[in-house]
């Protein structure tokens, strides 16, 4: 059978990959405690003191994914109904490798306001909020915009994507002994993950990023760039190299894709970059190039973000590890510090990195606490 | 220990009543069909038809519990984190007794508009809305606003009451050999319940009703009724009685207090009402008069919404159950005839009604099929 048939036909299975379930199981005795009458005493104690709601609730540990559809995957603009398994996916992992209970929240509506003051009132329920598959740059400004909420806001697509990525690099450049204030990287795709990634690259050190979009590289004074393009155009390609991809990837270091676009490099692309590059083709499903094509084409390291092939630079190695920590510590601020400390966490749990082993396994980053 | 104190110590030490768990166990093989790639194809799926989202997610066995906390129980208004408490035991009530799949969302609004526009963002992701502790008579607006809306929303306080209410009555009239037509009843309490309660009644057969609130009797033409309160003063009091409660009561034969007022109904106001009167105090946490009291003022049967007391007219005989039958018959459209029949099948689980044993246990409701 096909992914794709296994897929639909253990969906269908399921009906749905998680499910609510009670802590303990209800019976006469505790029904009294847990329900009314018991249950108007603790409604009394945290309408006395809010902050009780932390002690005798859930919300502590609980979170919400809160998708609206529009830029599902790689796959663009599908609605909420489609971003449901996605999500469902996302919280059944965020209970299996973080302990942490996370809700599935697919909303109708795709207008930027009405996103914001939705989560500023789901804000009571949850401990913290995890934005997903928000098109580009909506889902940036709305992370801005959520700055000053109570609890915390972790933007998946950018964040654990950055966090992800930086950490292969990591384990790829002690294979290839390179150092990450040295090397050229190019970057294609200046979306949310683009944004994140230049952000932590450059706070990691990294000196040398070219980022490019389907208009090609960004350079500062480029017309018409979106204040998050102005960013990364002040962050990167300090020459001002003006071109398309192709140009940017001559004698190129590393790659690291994150475009959605499927076959977006070629491997005479791969042939033009600096020799033994490292090519991560990130996007997902479909990989800007395949392992197998990059590694013919000379690359030494390559990677992609699929769980099905070596070298799966993927968030979940990132989001629930992150988010138990974020939920355990009651982090406020999310910062770069702290995600940079994630990603060296991350790539340490693999002792001796190779060019098929520069990422740990789900299950060795089981024994890594972040 | 007092309950108080018993019930404090357990939701410390479970913090939080609910939690979400994978259906399946997460392994390296199934991930790939769970999650990317695998899910992409569910994704689009989905996108092509929209109906789907039924056969390959849990949308079709999940509700939201959405409240505001602007009436939490017969406490009053405190907020949407001193509702979480309550919530999470009506999810945990939901799996326990429904094999429902329950998501508390207690929000920040308490905006009637903000509150319809949240529940319309939320549809893509429920198979149904319960609302809960809503002040009235805004639940009741946003109700009737939400009649168009693609899934069912259903009103506990005000349908789950009423059908709990009318299947203890059955029962209890039956003890005392009485018709519902024939009987004069007095409902203690104009808000979401005692709207809901009188539209059931009049719809089951009963003619002889009167409703009172905080200013007394409910008649036609009373100064500043508001909508639900006209049409209440439409279906009941014939007469246009006037007076208080204590003039209502007044050999009256069925009593049913839903006004969150403790100790409203003194023992001289039972002794008023016709012999042998029913009595159901069902406002909780705090009835409106002890069952003990009752009975001591001549009722030959007591009633109230508490578990710890004989003849529990709790919703959780209702709620769970026909939440089961309304998501899996796809029902739509809520009415008084789905609720009047909920309501013969939960009286008539009691085989030879007594006086002490009006209404189902909640282990004898699990045989009932609704």
């Amino acid at each position: 059978m096909t992914i794709e048939d296994e897929s639909k036909k253990l969906h269908k299975r399921l009906q749905g990959k998680i499910e609510v379930n009670p802590k303990i199981p209800v019976n006469h005795s505790n029904l009294k405690l847990l329900y009314t009458p018991g249950v108007a005493h603790i409604v009394q104690e945290i309408a006395k003191n809010k902050d009780t709601v932390y002690e005798y609730t859930g919300k502590g540990n609980t979170i919400a994914i809160v998708c609206d559809g529009s830029r599902i995957l790689g796959l663009g603009n599908k609605g909420p109904e489609a971003a449901l398994p996605v999500m469902e996916g996302k919280a059944m992992l965020f209970k299996a490798y973080g302990n942490v209970n996370a809700i599935p929240l697919c909303i109708k509506t795709q207008d930027k306001e009405e996103i914001i003051s939705f989560i500023k009132n789901i804000a009571p329920t949850f401990g913290a909020i995890n934005l997903e598959d928000i098109e580009s740059p909506k889902c940036l400004e709305i992370l801005e915009r959520l700055k000053g909420l109570e609890i915390p806001v972790f933007h998946d697509d950018q964040q654990g994507t950055a966090i992800a990525a930086l950490a292969a690099l990591l384990n790829a450049l002690k294979v290839v002994r390179k150092r990450i204030e040295k090397v050229s990287i190019v970057i294609a795709g200046a979306g949310t993950a683009g944004y994140g990634i230049t952000n932590l690259l450059r706070y990691a050190g990294a000196k040398h990023i070219i980022v490019t979009d389907s208009k090609g590289i960004i350079y500062e004074g480029r017309p018409h760039l979106n204040h998050y393009k102005e960013k990364i155009a002040a962050l990167t390609n300090q020459k001002r190299i003006r071109g398309d991809l192709s140009n940017a990837l001559r004698n190129a270091e590393v790659f690291i894709g994150v475009s959605s676009e499927k076959n977006l490099v070629s491997k005479k692309m791969i042939e033009s970059m600096d020799k033994k590059p490292i090519v991560f083709a990130l996007s997902n499903p479909d990989p800007e190039i395949l392992p197998d094509d990059a590694r013919a084409a000379g690359a030494v390291i390559a990677a992609t973000g699929r769980s099905d092939f070596d070298n799966p630079v993927n968030n979940v190695l990132v989001f629930p590890f992150l988010m138990k920590k974020i939920l355990a510590e009651k982090i406020k601020n999310l910062d770069e510090e702290l995600f940079y400390n994630a990603a060296l966490k991350i790539s340490s749990a693999v002792k001796n990195p190779t060019a098929k082993k520069i990422i740990p396994s789900l299950e060795e980053m089981k024994r890594v606490k972040l």
